[in-house]
């Protein structure tokens, strides 16, 4: 049995869920893409571009863990929402993460912060070879060197903790400026 | 402010706890206590002996994390629950577990299982120096070498994927038999 | 300036390799190549066969990090040798490796033994894309399930830690049996 | 047996060494000695000062694996050879480092640079209970905090590559500024 041929006893509705979400920590993935050379070294990292309350913001691929949904498949489900079908993203073989970023409704008490819930996500740096296509509510995608990613700039454009997280992967994976 | 400063804006009771449990993943901690030697190798691995339907099991630390707790914290106060106030153990500095156990209500999609719930699990190996002594339900804390927690007898005695966690960690330490 | 670009003062003789290698620990690499499906999780593993004083042995991709060379440049490299040029392999992005196999002279002192060094050899598991051929003195390349990857019959085949390495490796990724 | 009961054939004499140095890449350990709270947080980075050609440096505490010798006894060796021999380092129960850095004798082909050698150094953060006391040629240790230690002032006073090293043990630790 595979998890797509399972179906949930019901999905919990909005309401539900957003009560929810302030009295359970939620299970997340984040996903650092990026372009890789022959040698796996990290070339370009793959940002986001949305419209957040008239204002320009760059984000990860980020997203909530079904139930019932592997680690593996929700980080290829958010992916291909994020980045299109054609992404040909490289889902690491572990499930280790890199790290685990906490996102709590209360700011300051970890480098993360969502004012929404509590969410624990699994961090990891994703390959990805294919073709990108910005999707849905996204205006862009848009490829920049580690060096820029980290920069002043770029961090500034970040939110809720992603612009941390970044440099975390890119500490990583030996691309920290 | 701290974690321990912080009060919810109302716990969830079992009725809705159960039934939430059917419908969203739950982040969960597993610490594996361990003893080491000065060079920090594993010399043994304490499981918990607990009583359940009449039978024998052993288990690993094992618990929820709460809404508005950090993984660090969780970790601790799960192991001094199990483990007792002077366990002293030696939580890691890194939030990078050695791997995330996915226990699914259905049998087979991954190696754990939980009948209850759907838990995404990161999972630590925990040095503890101090004094462990069982608590609450567990009858007995027995400290055995990773050869003999890796054979088919104790392997036996512990159920939901404990026991393939259990061989990933001193496949982690290098300690696998 | 890249590591291509470098040429050493000076290449070690055979006679003075063969010296230091009595007095000095040697940094080696080891890859677990592996098959994986669209959600990273691994299907198949490739070990190589060749014959060793008669007998029939299964190996992993494993060498010596030249004087200059990056590790993630040795890993290329020796995955190329012995798998061919069009074996596409995902070099890790991180150069952390899932363990870091000590074979010693003297056996018994950790799970890995190389009569002819001491060897620190930094693991990691490579999914390879592309079509692989055993090149030189591997007589074939076999890609076997985990499963069998983690048997007796298997794991008898391989010698110096190997087969340990293997399983650790399987443990990484959640396959183990 | 065990490690200290091993004697090599024969110890590298100095002009050896130095010559061996430059055509084969040398194994060592580097190790970032932190102060932790209970719950595992890193409260303190623990720097070496040492006067350098009459210059003021900060460093890890880092250097070679000896033959024979393995990985954990090693940093064990250094961390003793630097902070003493009550410092209580809490070494790692897994061999895998957070990352491993690669000094090279040619500067920019990485991070780090050594312009003696080419060493492969495994790196791990390692908490420090006990009392520490400056060594040999080390002036004083300073305990300071993660945002002093990635702080411009303290970065510069670290070279080849240790300020860089640092800064990724803050990352992995979730301490980064």
């Amino acid at each position: 049995m595979t998890t797509a041929d399972w179906r949930p006893e019901g999905w919990l509705d909005d309401a539900t869920l957003a009560a929810v979400r302030r009295q359970l920590p939620i299970v997340y993935v984040d996903a650092v893409p990026v372009r890789v050379d022959d040698s796996g070294d990290v070339v370009a990292v793959g940002l986001l571009l949305r419209m957040v309350d008239g204002r320009m913001t760059r984000a990860l691929v980020s997203g909530r863990v079904l139930y019932h949904e592997r680690v593996r498949d929700a980080l290829l489900r958010h992916i291909e929402k994020d980045l299109g079908p054609v992404a040909l993203p490289q889902v690491p073989s572990s499930p280790q993460p890199f790290t685990v970023a906490e996102y709590l409704p209360t700011p300051g008490v970890t480098p993360y912060h969502d004012p929404r819930q509590h969410a624990v996500s699994l961090a990891y740096v994703v390959p990805v070879a294919g073709d990108c296509q910005p999707q849905q509510d996204a205006i862009d995608l848009a490829w920049i060197t580690p060096e820029e990613a980290c920069g002043d700039e770029v961090q500034l454009e970040m939110s809720g903790g992603h612009g941390y997280l970044l440099r975390q992967a890119m500490a990583h994976v030996g691309r920290l400026p």
